[in-house]
């Protein structure tokens, strides 16, 4: 049936997760007669969609065929010529889409293409999985903006340190395993400064095979980035410093940029202003966004409803304490029905660790 | 088989979940020719014992016959007669037992006696599940200490209030349902003084349909609990509080005591001595107490390791914010190595609410 | 809740599976203030009612609580006095009933007679659950017939023996047992004479503990069975031999009578009336029946309609062969279309073995 | 890790079901780095293999990577040229392998090729998925013969139609549509030429789209196969008749040929050799046989021990009568203890017909 076979195809998307950097992932099954005569994934920006791989496969034998197609085909001349085209060539006759594009201006785009060239186009095939597969790309597309992720992994009485700063460690391996494995879905990863002082974190990826290093963010208003710090050393991975004008006027900003950090001003206050941050990540193509702390960014980003998914891992210990670390700094709000509240949860179980993960719920002042 | 059986006697025992006070709760089957000729359970503390019932219902068929017992019967004159001679008397051939009595002065002696009647003993049938049924019974037994337990209910990064005491809830309908569930089980439920001054709660059950309110006690060094709290009303339930020799002197406690408040002095320190407080509790007959809080209370008592359980709320929400206040107050450990660990961990889930559910492990410093 | 008890009270009835003879299983609890105050069931036919030892545990404390019991209460004098005045006696204020009575001339008596006295009265409370725990007792009171259930343990293809009768073994031991709990269930069993003198089986429970053994029925138009036959000795348990009016003429009838057989004549024609039949045993008490072949009178039941539910053990294996015995002998259908159709399809695991269960669903001829 | 990347190149090999005819299921799947870089499977006989179309995705980036594939690299000249050498151009690094070639001419030497030239070798991941796969194939290669499965739809009784031949329907529309799909996985249909002269079957597969046909063999001793019968027009699907000596010299013979069936000598006795058949049809070229009856077919190959695989389709209905057919027919064995038995035994549900499938125990006669 038309499910099963795009099942494959998001079978063959997913199978890509963490290496197609800003571009979705994208699986395509060419089926003849009832039979699998072509199958493709998009393997690495620049390179081939999914679709061309699946009609190179299938040959002559796409000719009156059905194509699964997890992402609405492209229509336009990006770094390939538009899939819509290739499907054409090949004498497919009925394309199955699971997600339209999500870009307003071009959504619609190649189905409309497809249909106008008499092909059968049936669409929203498993369209939940195929969106929720693609969710960060899906969220730049439609605000321009990165899909930022909080995560946080603290006792169950809810710290990540003692109050010496002493945090190893919280969760067992099976979770820092997959934290790691996190960081090499996401594009970038992001901190606040006082992490970096504190911790000297390399902020990287680290598998026994393979792995992506995603870029390092630091938001630090007075570049207070030690020299020294590990993840000034761009030859493992570029970082990315978050600043203030003023502090971009320093020497200090020269010499950072000698050393091959790349420095963003992010408005002319004190402090960084965090929505320009996000709007020029967006703007330089980062679709997904890591955060893993402090609490004072923490706090910083949910109080400002710029976070769409949190991440927490669970330790089952307490730590207690006053002096005790927690996961989310400042602001401190009066009422406990001004917490953030998560929907669409679910729980996955790690060893003893547990795994909760959430979507933030639109508050009403988000809606206006 | 004797496991089915037993697990009708089980099922019986659990049916007085919350009513048989500082007794065990016990269910009782008798077979004959493998035909159910009897079932009982203990049903309220003076009241005749699961054997008894059972016995009665079965009448002469008794003769010849096998009793199931969850816990080993009792061999001496208490509020009732021994039920090893209600046994002997009705002509039982086999007696098959789930636990064994903790009370090492008293434990086999059940057993020894009718073994020497030349009854066939079998022991240890699901003895898992019967022990664990009257955990607190057992612990209390073998320490001659309440069995602790310390119930939390934060969000997802521990806050139990806002920074202004605002806790307008934490948690959902259902989970605090849960909580009086388990305010009805446990024999007596415990705050600080500033719980009690901060929120002036009740501390009583909430049904629909009964329920047991658990006997309130108050940690409360100086004497500070205001003569206007609800919990100082005991035309309720009983109310109970913990001090010092000091306090105890001062007009205050006269005052209480007038009121029916009891006092309960726990050395001769600035500060209630929690060691002799269990003590004392254990020996008024208090087996099993729940811990609501608040954060100092929590804190002092973990740190000192005297608690046995932890059941802990988890309401998919972030609430953030240094000056939030979090389940667990001092003191601050300088290492997270010395976070308090659990294990025997279970999970449940009511609605998006997670309970998390553990056992504090021993310590190498406990182990001495 | 009242499904909660309701269920305690279905646990209770559950355990006397068996042993209540032509009696329904019934269970109760009483709950004061909601705790559990007292529980009983039904044991024995000519003893207590379930309401009765429930109501003697609770005592006083029955006074304005709630009595939960899985069928109405009774409200004749039988061999005991009417639960009804018994419950009316105690104070109980509230009664929640499971199956209401199936009998139409006393159904909704008891309930009535409650109301009067100004109870309140719930019904239908698990009412599903209830039904199909006395699912015997219900037919025969709603039709004056026995609950029919036919039982067949086959290879994978249908065969219950070789051309020369041997069919030892086709079930494995677990299912073999699994047949052994089923007569201990049920009232009768009944065979055809052919399966007497082919096999001369005991047709009695075998059980390591207890067990009740059915009362033996043989279908002998002529009375072939061989006074050597194992069944012929009722020392072990009473046998009744249905025939035909001629038969009972014969010699051999005195015969058999002398040795303490039952002999029951099924009609004037050559072969016993199995409609006659089935009335007769209904008349005499007999609830519930368990058919266990051989082919011809399976088959005869079974065309005639007078099966209410099949429970076919299935072994993984195929003996083949056109003289291979199979399960259901004649009539022989002419069309595909004349098969028995069976509902409520439920599979169990034994083993390797399967054991299907179904109820007979009503053709449209015998719904005229 | 190895499994994981194996499970995908075993889902890309479970994608092509029914449509590689006598060449195996196989997929593979290429890694660099952790990355996806290539993936394939075996689309259709006398085209690329796996390897080479995981391979030709993977291009340049296939260099210092792995390859997986659930079937061992073929290291001889078909009708392709080895994979072997292909994987040893693109500069793979390592080889993982789930199931080892079964022919034990051929068995290990693409792997010891592999290993000659330095590559590492890993074998057996997922090993059993993978064998089981193919099981016809492998079979076909140990043996020669093809692997032979007997489809059962019966009632619960075992029967296949009323004594007047009436077979519409047994089991339901989810269990029809599932032997179609039988149908299109197996290479070859086999029936006893009675059930072309009573039912004058298509034998084809019937899908919405697509499906491939059996080659259709029938079992005519004495080429008694009307030359109407559906079966006899090869338009559709070719025909096979296996027939004897004696009977390929008639003029029916002749006749059968000029139709385009293809006649198949067994043998110079007066029945079909089914042993000579399985070995000529084993040489044809022909992996998997699907046996659908009728009863005297499928009881000769039974008793013969020529079935590897047994499916039954069970319907929840009885059919009753000593002249309804039986699914399996002569010889009919002495003894019970001489049934086929089965084991792997698995279960499944569809609607309320349940499909049991095994696998025939090796008797200790087969082993000898
Ligand atoms: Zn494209
Ligand atoms: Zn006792
Ligand atoms: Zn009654
Ligand atoms: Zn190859």
């Amino acid at each position: 049936t038309d499910q099963d076979w795009m099942k494959l195809a998001l079978t063959l998307a997913e199978a890509t997760t963490g290496q197609t950097g800003s571009n979705p992932m994208v699986g395509a099954v060419v089926i003849n007669d009832g039979r699998l005569v072509g199958q493709g994934a998009h393997l690495r920006r620049g390179e081939a969609h999914a679709e061309v791989h699946a009609l190179q496969m299938a040959g002559e034998r796409a000719r009156g065929g059905t194509i699964y197609v997890t992402l609405e085909p492209c229509n336009h001349h990006g770094q390939t010529p538009p899939c819509t085209e290739a499907i054409l060539k090949t004498g497919i006759q009925r394309v199955v889409v699971g997600s339209t594009d999500p870009d307003s201006r071009v959504s619609g785009q190649g189905i409309a293409r497809l249909q106008q060239a008499g092909l059968e186009v049936k669409t929203h095939v498993l369209q939940e999985e195929c969106n929720r597969l693609n969710e960060a790309y899906f969220h730049h597309r439609l605000t321009g903006l990165p899909f930022v992720t909080l995560k946080m992994a603290t006792t169950l009485d809810g710290k990540i340190a003692s109050h010496t700063g002493d945090s190893r460690w919280v969760t067992n391996e099976i979770s820092r395993e997959r934290v790691h494995e996190l960081r090499d879905q996401y594009q970038a990863i992001l901190v606040g400064v006082q992490t970096v002082i504190a911790d000297d974190p390399e902020l990287t990826t680290r598998f026994k095979i393979g792995g992506k290093h995603p870029i390092r963010i630091i938001v630090d208003s007075q570049l207070r980035t030690p020299f020294t710090a590990k993840v000034i050393d761009v030859s493992t991975a570029p970082t990315l410093i978050c600043t203030t004008e003023a502090a971009m006027k320093s020497e200090h900003a020269e010499q950072f940029q000698a050393k091959g950090v790349q420095l963003l001003e992010c408005g002319a206050g004190n402090r960084v202003d965090l929505g320009l941050m996000l709007q020029q990540l967006g703007k330089q193509g980062i679709l997904s966004l890591l955060v893993e702390g402090g609490g004072t960014i923490n706090g910083s980003l949910l109080a400002e409803h710029r976070v769409q998914k949190v991440i927490a891992f669970i330790a089952p210990k307490i730590l207690g304490g006053k002096r005790s670390l927690s996961a989310i700094g400042d602001p401190s709000p009066d009422r406990m029905a001004d917490a953030i509240e998560l929907d669409q949860i679910s729980w996955e179980q790690y060893g003893n660790d547990l795994c909760v993960t959430g979507y933030v719920k639109p508050t009403t002042s988000d809606e206006k």
